[in-house]
């Protein structure tokens, strides 16, 4: 029995958004430890006898810290074999991932990682590039409540460029970030908010910062959300009609 | 026959980084125009008599320009039905994704989206982090080269934040823009280039804003190549070696 560990990104909730070799590393698990937002049906892939322990935080609230989830890992590698750490979106894109490895490896055992769609890339699944020839040249992604809770010195600065922002945890700071934006003078720029990834509950909110708190008032979005902020969702076929809760783009064979 | 068009993210490179969702869609093509930086192994899962064309530019050189790539879909949409545009990475992130799809939707042509592991989750394949809790907040992801050619006006703001600073298409102003850190007084900050995306010739070079140009010029890297420059760079195991041609992170089952 040899001692593993193998960072996988289970994608932004779709079941089907997990990559191949992340489905591989899932059916040959000895054990595996899920996050939050990882689709229940995933675990279906696991072979027969393959512990499974959800490990994941909702609002704040751990069910394992991540000190115990380190050490799940040891214990599990040297007790069980091969440990998958099945993470939503990607492992190394706000995850965690890279403390996860390292400690592992003080133990010498193997690491891996197979990388994930992230939650970054949902606004493309919803009909909104990040970027587009034209509009803009680039994106910038800001984790808007840093470790100590408060909002991200970057998110000030981001405000100043015509870069598409991204804002992770930021759905309880709207009313903080859109003021950031007011005081830029951008009263009218176009804001997505993305609730729920893409699982079937998904949601996609459009308005400007103007007038987005308020929709999002009524609308009632559940986290983790994302929040874009850009010229680039202006680009929404939809996004000069007066709705609320949209279609998603056609999803295939669904 | 329903003329549809699927917008298909192939991932960075290698080929079991495809969604399943990806892969259902691949096999149901009736047509695949395909992009460099797709591996020649994701066409083995098309059904038989599925059209295949390669459609894709490489250093600056283009097949088909893009009103040619438009008149394709919207050609193969009508006489043969389900077009599956198969881009490397995911298909919204410079990628030119969404004008595709207006176009097709101007003809009433149904379109789909499925999304991929983009190229600015390789550094994570690669074992470096785009963020780390206590290191930084944000990483920005820019065009370095823009679509007249010149260096985006971006890059000459994001050397002054401390986000990871994530440079597609910068092979070649490496040096103009490693000046630009050098006048922030960056010297000494990481920096990684990554050549090639994950396929099997994938290439890391590690080095500093000091010296990153000298190994680049040793070590010949072919472009495409994402240049990554923060801190989190200097979390790689290996950073602090003098090798300049590294092994990946080991890849599961291979």
């Amino acid at each position: 029995m040899q001692p593993k560990l193998t960072l996988v990104g289970a994608g932004p909730g779709d079941p089907e958004l997990i990559s191949l070799k992340g489905l591989k590393a899932l059916k040959q698990a000895d054990v595996v430890l899920y996050d939050a937002l990882v689709h229940p049906d995933l675990l279906k892939n696991c072979k027969k006898g393959t512990v499974q322990k959800y490990v994941g935080k909702r609002a704040g609230r751990h069910s394992y810290n991540q000190e115990e989830i380190n050490d799940l890992i040891i214990h599990y590698a040297f007790t069980k074999g091969h440990v998958v750490r099945l993470k939503g979106g990607d492992p190394f894109i706000f995850a965690r991932g890279k403390e996860e490895l390292e400690y592992a490896e003080t133990f010498n055992i193997k690491t891996g990682v197979v990388p994930g769609i992230s939650s970054v890339n949902l606004p493309g699944y919803y009909g909104i590039p990040l970027t587009k020839r034209g509009v803009n040249e680039s994106f910038w992604v800001i984790t808007a409540t840093t470790s100590d809770g408060t909002l991200s010195e970057d998110v000030k600065k981001a405000v100043y460029t015509s870069a598409t922002v991204v804002l992770l945890m930021g759905l309880r700071k709207l009313s903080q970030i859109t003021a950031l934006f007011k005081a830029a003078r951008k009263q009218d720029l176009p804001v997505a908010v993305i609730a729920q990834g893409s699982l079937p509950q998904g949601q996609l909110i459009l308005g400007t910062v103007g007038d987005i708190e308020q929709k999002v008032r009524r609308a009632k979005p559940q986290a983790p959300a994302l929040l874009v902020f850009g010229e680039t969702v202006g680009t929404h076929p939809e996004f000069y009609q007066k709705v609320e809760r949209l279609q998603k783009q056609y999803l295939p064979y669904e």
